[in-house]
């Protein structure tokens, strides 16, 4: 019998430090917080943690530097059984995020330390076997690079029957222009609704019908859109949309935009339709929105 | 020849992790720092960092939770040749700091998480071996057992000659009303400016002469007030002063108070007069804020 194949996460890995106050401190004081939680971030580690939970086997594949962090992070992965690629590097540091969440306000204030830490090469990238993969998901970070890693891809995709080849997904999350060359290169490609509204689109069906041209051929373009839930349009030309599943009581959307794009890629990777997959996203991103991190998840969606 | 008897410092052992900035961040938004580093902190564990730099051999005694935090601050600890006790709990959790240094605004924040670890009790103390020590500090915390500790020392003490006799020094820094009840426990008494203040008193001088009615016979009571410097005084009723020092670039002050408090004890232990540890106290203290962390002190002040 055939192993069942995975799904490749490629992206970022850092530490959250998640500090939960009544009150935004000021400037120049001591305050305590109410509860401080330590949490392996990142957005295509974040997306393994909600694929793993949801019962699919997946890996992760990033930059670490050897450190105390490193050690936090690799056990929290071998912790959730995600299997991990990392390419140690000796520059830079793994990144680490202060988080002051304010509920009472509803504010989320993020420091983020850039240490320099390189990312995944397209050589990195070509030592991975792939027939281990059935999708491979990239979070568009040094995208120059990616597209490489895309293209080794579709070289090792031609050798295959339909079925077998590996499908490519991209995320594009931030505004920055060099990014926006990775829109032709996913089977299925995640835009958001900042680089939606960067490109001037108010909703997530303008954004779809206006950014279309730049996907590839075939391709599936996925926007979601906070509370208004999130559409993609495939091409057959329908836009298919969900609303979204808001929980009772918003607790914590750190990473609700992570586990989206897991829950899609969930449902596609194991065959669901798109509708599927758009509804499926929404409503484990509202459910996590309800609750602190992601555990929870495990207990409310996965089949075993 | 008998081993050079050490100071022990007893009290909180934390991770700081220290974002540097160029403005104090905004409710709500993201940014990323100049720089960031972690750093062993707490008070007791500062002055610890110091008394070793300047060549003293010292102890730490404190409570800490198995996990990536502890396994950070032993590395450190050891790596500066400070003997520790640790007290492992099972319960609670190892504190963490998130700390926003502003050198242009010379801001230091503070969010300490408070893990519900329990401190260090009379019962554990009762287990060091006293022998070892000519001098021991506590920062005032669980006040009500601390005094039990100090209570082992004096009775400790009462066996011993006078110039074999540890002294002991106590730390009432935070507003803290049980805090207040160290006062009559220490040979050498550090007060806060902010619990002089809290007093109603508007100068070291001032709080000095309104305190000194709550220490011990003979005792000293010392006062630092950051930029006005720092006075002390002792059974012979005659305040002692010295300026500042401050750097020609404020850098990090974070820590200093815990650097002033080592300069002083390091003085005393090694025989200095009240005025030579008030000025050598203001002198390191005022020297550490011109850089970031305290391993320059070494370079500075040492003597081998």
């Amino acid at each position: 019998m055939e192993e069942e194949k995975k799904i490749l996460c490629v992206g970022l890995v850092c530490l959250d430090i998640i500090n939960v106050v009544d009150k935004y401190p000021e400037e120049d004081t001591d305050s305590r917080c109410l509860s401080q939680r330590w949490q392996r971030g990142g957005n295509a580690s974040n997306s393994c943690t909600v694929l793993s939970l949801l019962g699919a086997p997946c890996a992760f594949m990033g930059s670490l530097s050897v450190g105390p962090v490193a050690d936090f992070i690799m056990a929290d992965f071998s912790q959730r059984s995600i299997e991990v690629t990392v390419l140690w590097q000796v520059k830079g540091q793994t990144p680490c995020a202060c988080c002051v969440v304010c509920p009472s306000s509803g504010s989320r204030t993020v420091v983020l330390s850039d240490m320099n830490l390189p990312d995944v090469t397209a050589q990195d990238f070509s030592k991975v076997d792939l027939r281990q993969f059935k999708w491979i998901h990239l979070e568009g970070r040094n995208a120059e690079e990616q597209v490489k890693m895309i293209q080794q891809v579709v070289m090792y995709n031609s050798t295959l029957p339909q079925h077998q080849k590996i499908t490519v997904s991209v995320e594009i999350e931030k505004t920055r222009e060099p990014l926006y060359q990775l829109f032709p290169h996913g089977d299925v490609v995640f835009v958001s609704k900042d680089v939606a509204r960067h490109f001037g689109f108010l909703t997530a069906e303008a954004a779809l019908k206006g950014l279309y041209s730049r996907v590839k051929q075939g391709a599936v373009l996925v926007c979601a859109w906070a509370e208004k839930g999130a559409d993609a349009l495939g091409p057959d030309g329908l836009i298919i949309h969900s609303d979204a599943f808001p929980p009772k009581n918003l607790v914590d959307t750190l990473g609700a935009g992570d586990t989206f794009n897991a829950a899609v890629i969930y449902t596609l990777s194991s065959g669901g339709s798109l509708q599927d997959a758009l509804t499926f996203g929404c409503r484990v991103a509202g459910r996590k929105c309800g609750f602190h991190g992601y555990d929870k998840i495990g207990e409310t969606f996965a089949d075993d």
